[in-house]
């Protein structure tokens, strides 16, 4: 399949490697084609690998991942441009953190919104699917690195697009009954607000490879 | 020892009951001594069980429960007294949910503050502990209602008055490991704002007996 990748830190590299290995065709897009990080990474990432501008990217993927630091999406998205972003899956990994906000950070949007939804609202035409922004970015393409079983979470508005959602979390080996499915984008409001709760269990743990299990009772 | 559980709700009840249960003086505050709720649940309580205002609650307690509405959680502590509660180990289990905010709900109070923050602010010489708030009150008080290991949080600026908070949560059946101290009391961020996610997952769940264990990589 072929992917587009917009955002070229730690997140978007994850991503984009992974989908690489799977044999995927991945475009890696920034602000600008021919950033620094997205040619290294093309130079090292083999096979299937290129990169551009965010609207480059967008218009070659058919699934769009949205790997952006948070509190510039919109914008990148923005760049990425609507037509390039109509009728695709736009995959929202994104934590909405607002830079320089201490310890630990306050999210630029919550409680009653979400970024998810502001992408959805503003990006009517793509099909927006929440996913993944509850683990770190090496827990995301590879969750054995935590032992045991643990859950990751999607939500959004087309069941289509969240199957196609399941599919590239199966390849990147999560257990298909690890996988919840919050129901419509609206859940992103839950599984952002929960990145205040995760940086706290982090420092507490002294690592960022972690997750947790769901337990349900009767 | 003497507890005080401002509350006469669900979530009071469940704690009021436990503690009684396990042999402390209980004495459940409301608004008004005589409150009907408080009043019934004396008759049934058993040994140990008193009501009163809760100035007469928190003024009895040598540890004093927040179980009220999060969102009316500082009125209600102003009605205790801080005379009544200098010196005194806080417990807060509340939610600070904003009423009739529709769903998911939205959080009176959060992003950069806690309702854990604004009652140890206010209340200067109270040693609050935030705990419990990440999961129902009938797992509060019977965590073998969920199978297996699953964690329960606490945090707070007084390590003395988290240990005494320790033993109660041990007294209610919560294993040592389970446990675990995020910190000072702005964790209690992270553990309110969780509560978005809590909600989405008891509807995806369809109950509210569940909660959820940390799985530690490396």
């Amino acid at each position: 399949m072929r992917y587009a990748v917009l955002g070229t830190g730690m997140v978007g590299a994850a991503l984009a490697t992974k989908l690489v290995q799977l044999g995927h065709e991945v475009t890696m897009g920034a602000r600008e084609a021919g950033n620094t990080k997205a040619v290294a990474w093309v130079s090292t990432a083999g096979r299937g690998a290129a990169e551009g501008s965010f609207a480059d990217a967008a218009r070659f993927g058919e699934v769009v991942v949205n790997a952006t630091a948070g509190a510039h999406a919109l914008q990148a998205l923005r760049a990425a441009g609507a037509d390039n972003l109509g009728g695709k899956i736009l995959v929202d990994v994104s934590n909405a953190i607002e830079p320089d906000s201490g310890f630990p950070p306050r999210l630029s949007v919550c409680n009653g919104d979400s970024l998810g939804e502001q992408i959805q609202r503003e990006f009517g035409e793509a099909r927006v699917v929440k996913a993944l922004n509850t683990v770190n970015c090496d827990v995301m393409v590879d969750p054995g690195l935590v032992p045991g079983v643990h859950n990751v979470y999607l939500c959004g508005n087309d069941d289509a697009a969240k199957g196609v959602v399941v599919d590239m979390l199966r390849a990147f080996g999560w257990q298909a009954g690890a996988i919840i499915d919050l129901g419509d984008i609206t859940a992103a409001r839950g599984m952002e607000m929960y990145l205040v709760l995760w940086v706290t269990l982090m420092r507490t743990l002294g690592t960022a490879h972690f997750n947790h299990e769901v337990h349900r009772g009767v």
